[in-house]
């Protein structure tokens, strides 16, 4: 099988891609199921018909395009995503997809059939920027969500997702999971720094982080700054940016791989002069080990019991998204590393910190993902890079190790 | 002189103009220059007029109404401001304006010329919640402000203060300071809970905290919440945050009068899985001792210099107001004392917390402060509240001190 996949082709395809929705910087802003993501589906739903794969749309957005093999047998699934978090890249999820979409091409020039079909998709909403949880679409797709439920989802600006599904023309007539893979590959961007920093062009992952994702909503009494002697006060703001802070020294103190994260917080009234009545805001946790992971939940929630115990806080938590740590199968993990050997790539087993559509899949196939390093870790970031060296690397060993299971 | 000033009338006015910009809870919202602010202001001027008041309206939208006294000589001048912060009550700047109303009202029904003029006006922008700094309309009259530089303070919504002047019809023809008061009294609300846990009805104040104000914009990287190491990050949220946090630490360790309060924060992009890239928050410190202000300010700029140079955020600061702690005068203060002492009403002397016009005419003439209860000690709240019976206090005090004055 001497044919490669065209990398000068998976660039344009980047890049064509990359200006839907284009901002300042070189970012992309696609939001799940806006009018830039509607027009991103577009142009990638085109490309795979230019393609003559079937397309099929299923009820959640999902998008499955196959191509067919020699034989009648569940298919070799490549799938990631296309839409971004508001100051996205355009690396993170498009990759896998496109380098999908260039293997097809491929093998359509060198008129080659593969034994089991192969078929390219992504999923609705794998951002979680938009609407909650984060992978909705695959998990959707496994059967790890009601479709009601997944329609009845909230955007941040208050519409459901079940209308902005069809307000956009993409709630299809297929039923989730109406393609079922036989594997499942992932072409991912790192999304970290670890590659860059070791110098390594492959990373063979091996399992996901488990993510918890908690939106607190704390009550106070609003007052004026100036007069209320601070003994008095149940101010809300400062509640909230204290367990803030106290969650980064949690996160100090446990080491390893726990990470934690305040990245959304508002005030109400939000004025320099009024004790804040309200404070809404979120926790993000994740650790590769779901034992510590419930352990830092754990250590959270005394924290914020303390403070709002305190400061007389009223506290309401709502769950956005739990997800314990995934482990890929054993015989993929090897299959990448050793595709990556076989070309000389040099490469490194990994947990991945970020959460993936294929975590999904790993539910119900053997699952495997593939990372290519990112410029100074960066990722939901409009500086988000990766070498087109890299991005070629990742695409021939994508490429490789999907051959090989669809032989 | 046995005439009295009609509370019944002062309730009705007072609620009258609560009425515009009303809010659910009982509430108003006139932010400065506003539509909402310009509704008060028609409302309050018209008044002045049915009273025969010859009206003015200066180059920064204070309005100054005098009533004629016998004598060609400097009026005594009853001042305080009608524009509220978003979440504001009914009374606070309201009742010292309208009670100067009625003190008018009282002379003509009593058919009665003092020998000074008595002068009734309110300032622009006093609360500061939507251009900075606050009390720039009577910072303006008094000359600690060029009038160019206040034209162009910006709104928190990006209009000049300037332009919405002359959107609602308030950039009037007269020079700041065209009436110039022999003495200066405001009635206000306390804003606190201590005339009310004392069980006391008249606050003879003595003087005005100082206040420093200012803004930080914190500048890290923006990243992603589950890939970046924790020691890799540059989260401009954390670090804002923490700040938050510290400022309450340094406040509760100062103690005494001391306050501290972040009432205000925004991060960018503010999404639950992104590290933020830029914070804007404001830091709001007040102390009746200049000294010990001064040691709050430098202990809370190490604080940023530390937690900033950990998290390696870059910072730029904007000092939105600075007012150094101000003493009213000697005689008038206890000309309160005694007028409440007259009367059988309850008092004691006591600064005030919150800043108001009256610190600034402080500078130019001899100036006092009357405060009656606030229920609570809810203020900037839609619950703000002060007792008829109380209100009803006030307006005498204010009554007998004016009349003294003005003798």
């Amino acid at each position: 099988m001497g044919f490669e996949i065209d990398t000068a082709s998976l660039l344009d395809r980047l890049a064509r891609l990359g200006a839907v929705g284009a901002i300042p910087g070189g970012g992309c802003a696609r939001l799940a199921l806006t009018d830039e993501d509607r027009a991103g589906r577009d142009l990638v739903v085109g490309w795979m018909r230019d393609l003559g794969l079937s397309v099929g749309t299923d009820a959640i957005g999902n998008v499955v395009a196959v191509r067919a093999g020699t034989a009648d047998v569940e298919p070799v699934m490549i799938g990631s995503h296309i839409d971004t978090v508001r100051t996205g890249g355009r690396y993170d999820g498009n990759l896998g997809v496109l380098a999908g979409l260039e293997l097809c091409a491929a093998l359509d020039r060198a008129d080659m059939r593969t034994r089991r079909p192969i078929a390219v998709a992504f999923f609705t909403n794998e951002e979680g920027a938009r609407f909650q949880p984060d992978m909705l679409g695959s998990l959707v797709y496994v059967g790890g969500m009601q479709l009601a439920e997944a329609h009845a989802a909230r955007s941040i600006d208050g519409k459901t997702l079940g209308e902005e599904l069809a307000r956009i023309g993409y709630l299809g007539d297929r039923v989730p999971g109406f393609v079922r893979p036989h594997a499942f590959v992932e072409l991912h961007i790192e999304q970290g720094p670890i590659l860059e920093a070791e110098g390594l062009t492959i990373g063979a992952v091996t399992g996901v982080q488990g993510i918890s994702w908690a939106e607190y909503v704390f009550s106070g009494v609003s007052n004026h700054a100036g007069t209320t002697p601070m003994r008095l006060r149940r101010d809300a703001g400062y509640a909230a940016m204290a367990v803030a802070s106290g969650i980064r020294d949690l996160v100090r103190r446990f080491g390893g791989d726990q990470v934690g994260t305040v990245g959304r917080i508002e005030l109400v009234p939000n004025l320099i002069n009024v004790v804040a009545s309200r404070a809404t805001f979120t926790v993000d946790l994740r650790n590769t080990d779901e034992a510590i992971l419930r352990r830092a939940e754990a250590e959270a929630a005394s924290l914020i019991e303390r403070i709002c115990g305190e400061e007389r806080i009223g506290v309401e938590k709502r769950v956005l998204a739990r997800f314990e740590p995934v482990e890929f199968s054993e015989g993929i993990v090897d299959l990448v590393a050793a595709c990556a050997a076989a070309r000389g790539l040099s490469s490194r087993r990994m947990p991945s910190g970020a959460g993936h559509d294929a975590q999904m899949f790993a539910r119900i196939c053997p699952t495997g993902m593939i990372f290519v390093p990112s410029a100074k870790g960066l990722s939901h970031n409009v500086a988000e890079h990766t070498d087109p060296a890299d991005i070629d690397a990742g695409a021939k060993v994508l490429r490789d190790v999907v051959l090989e299971l669809a032989a």
